[in-house]
């Protein structure tokens, strides 16, 4: 199926059995994998439950029939980014990683607990040679008081995963290649989204997609969509959104009329930085075809812009010409639009 | 008038009416243009009141004498950067743009409530031909509940807007040249500045003034200003004020003693990033010059430096010699120091 | 005794009168510069008692050996980074400093109070001729209500000092070389740490050390340690450390259950951004060899790049190999590990 620009969450209530899997949902949304109606205004969003539990899959580091490498929960269903995996605090994820390339690969992850073993380095000695498997271990907690009455943070956040040893012992050839995913960790009773987007800037492309041909992502106005932001590589980006914007904070939402935090449109990041957000799609300002695109005008400007194309409940979407998207300067392929995946 | 460096704003309680107009405020606050007088210390500050006004305005893209092309909301009257506008969260904005330019260019914004008629992109063909007219439409909302229980940010921020046509679809060209400029949206209750200076990093330039030859700012010690601080272009830059410094928040202020914001005199931007904060002048160090600079030490030794020059009641700035402010290594050239504008 | 890549702490209750001082705290700990054993984990730790007191102290800028350049607390002493300053808001500073150089150099400071005449800038007269000495005199204050009823923010924070002459009139041959610090000022109530670590991206150097040769940093497992992330030069950088993660606030902790403040490991900052955060050496990972480096790709594989050595309590770190530490790609010199300094 080569590269995917988007993640479908596919939600389970245990083992990862389902075909073609580009993402894996253990933080207790139940849902179909099919594109939901856009929510009734008036009834509260679900929510995170407790976590605590401890669940096991499989990950694989693969070539792609392009050359570049990807992670899959399947064999032959490697995508770029890898899957999204998304947790609860307090969850264990024992992951039993295989490396099906012809050199050492790791998995490296940020945000959660881990210990050296754990650490995806060729100096902990946690890479995995060609064809051999190796059992990486997340671990993650809730915020509490430490013993000595100090307050510690938990483990929720957008984070993300990556390899730490193709190339050089920074993994920089594995990651320019596409071995990168994003790891999504709830805290018990942070709103779920409808509907999912990852988007990573790595270098000068998106999702490892050449420039002017970055991804779109589809969804209806009224749902409460997340977008996942993580840039890799080289380069500083900016992060832009037109029409929407959110809380430069833990989840992008504000916690209520006194915190304190910047509300943006655009922000500043750096390779290994991530953050995420949920908007309501279209809120404010209604269905259309909204750009998202790097603000360094060099960046743009070479095509690493895409669309969020927020359809009215009829589907159809004000002013948008799928043969002239005109993201770029330059004539766009017609290239269909992610759908994203349904949460619940 | 060619170029400015500082933001005038002119008060309004209607129409706008005045020649020669860089700023407009739709605020609520009264004032009359000239400088106050250090305000008392135990006089509480002024406070935006509740928006909710729908207001009109025009707005002209122009090409100045040198070449450059600036924003004004008078003919013949555009400046680099364009004219500050402020309003209040439930206000909207009918903004008339007339594109004078023989190019086609557009009206974009960062953080308001648009549709896509007013995205000002070639995309959502919201763009103006050379000698046509379109009115832009610029809608805010206080944060409140949603009818489904969850919080929804306002748009209170330090926005800005600019082109999106001029060069390439991104507007790269028509930024470089000049046509941004600065718009504030108050919540309910925020307090006022005395005074308000906006300070845009476009590439290797102060609001589009070549090295060596970046705005000064002056006030009087005990004003309480504001500096709006705005990023265009290609590079990342660090905004670095002596003797000041802000909580790195949506209004730089702290909310009270709980609140966990940090406390800067230096923070990273890229393109498109604004921020900005309120302090007052000379506060805890007195009056002086005081310079401002990008941190980055070879665009500061390439002259993105200026100076904001706190006075003391008697006008005198100590230890100031106007011809030989070294803020750069190179002789600086005689300039007089813009004046920003009084708030009420 | 050359370059130093770790900070140590001198406690003092008066004069500074030890030799070799690379680090002074005015903030009221008391400790004996030995390593503490891991605390129990049940003893509330200890805080920063109110400030308010005025002290003096010499600082001296010197060539090193090798030519490079460096602040040090003793003469012959001089250290990159230079000396450890730490006091408490309310406190206030007169510093001596006498310029050993053959060229004029200064002490510019961020975050807190002085006057232009302890600018340290060659425009405000208060650099220092060679041979020469000047005080600079740092004033700091707790926040608190102006007369005005308006809310003001205080010194706390993880601030720098730095030369702000030497090359250039922002200093940058002086900053390339070696002139640079940190600063930390706690707030009456700040929790302490047992260990402080100084990381200064600097270009391409950590802590003016060449690729490859990053400083190490040691301590036990259950420690609660103190980074102090600096950045200065012409680049940016992403700071990121393995197995743990802090809040992107002011004091990196969280401040209680509502905090919003987004939790990091990694953070992008541009040259004179400063922060600082305390986590529990260890804490859910265990003891190991943890890398800290900076994310750019092409910066880690260069060797910005170095170790927290995170020692069980019997002095044993598990799976590090000090003669294979790998945290490049290039062979590793047997180096020993800064040990940092004990708080208390």
């Amino acid at each position: 199926m080569g590269r995917r620009s988007f993640s479908r969450r596919l939600l389970t209530g245990g083992a990862v059995a389902a075909a073609g899997l580009t993402s894996l949902s253990l933080s207790g949304a139940a849902g179909t994998g099919q594109a939901a109606a856009a929510p009734a205004a008036a009834t509260p969003p679900r929510t995170a439950p407790a976590g605590g539990q401890v669940r096991h899959l499989r990950m694989y580091a693969e070539k792609l029939p392009d050359g570049q490498l990807g992670y899959g929960l399947e064999k032959g269903k490697a995508s770029i980014p890898g899957p999204l995996i998304e947790i609860t605090e307090g969850d264990t994820l024992h992951i039993e990683f295989e490396n099906t390339l012809d050199v050492p690969a790791s998995l490296h992850v940020h945000g959660v607990d881990y210990d050296v073993a754990s650490d995806g380095t060729r100096m902990n000695r946690s890479h995995v040679e060609p064809g051999g498997t190796r059992t990486y271990t997340w671990r993650t907690h809730a915020p509490g008081r430490r013993k000595d009455g100090t307050w510690q943070a938990g483990s929720a956040g957008y984070w993300h995963y990556h390899d730490h040893v193709v190339g050089t012992d920074h993994g920089t050839g594995g990651i320019r290649k596409g071995l990168y995913g994003p790891l999504v960790v709830r805290r018990a009773g942070d709103i779920l989204p409808d509907r999912q987007f990852t988007i990573v800037f790595n270098d000068m492309t998106i999702n490892n997609r050449p420039g002017h041909q970055s991804p779109d992502f589809r969804c209806t106005v009224g749902e409460r969509i997340e977008i996942i932001s993580i840039t890799h590589g080289e380069f500083y980006h900016t992060f832009h959104v037109h029409g929407h914007r959110w809380a430069d904070n833990r989840t992008g939402l504000l916690t209520g009329p006194d915190d304190p935090s910047r509300v943006v449109d655009n922000k500043i990041t750096g390779p290994a930085d991530s953050f995420g957000f949920q908007v309501i799609a279209g809120e404010h300002v209604g269905a259309g075809a909204w750009m998202y695109h790097c603000h360094v005008q060099s960046h743009s400007d070479m095509g690493m812009a895409g669309l969020l194309l927020i359809a009215k409940p009829d589907g159809t979407i004000p002013g948008y010409d799928p043969h002239h998207s005109a993201a770029t300067a330059e004539p766009s392929p017609d290239r269909p639009a992610a759908q994203g995946h349904t949460g619940h």
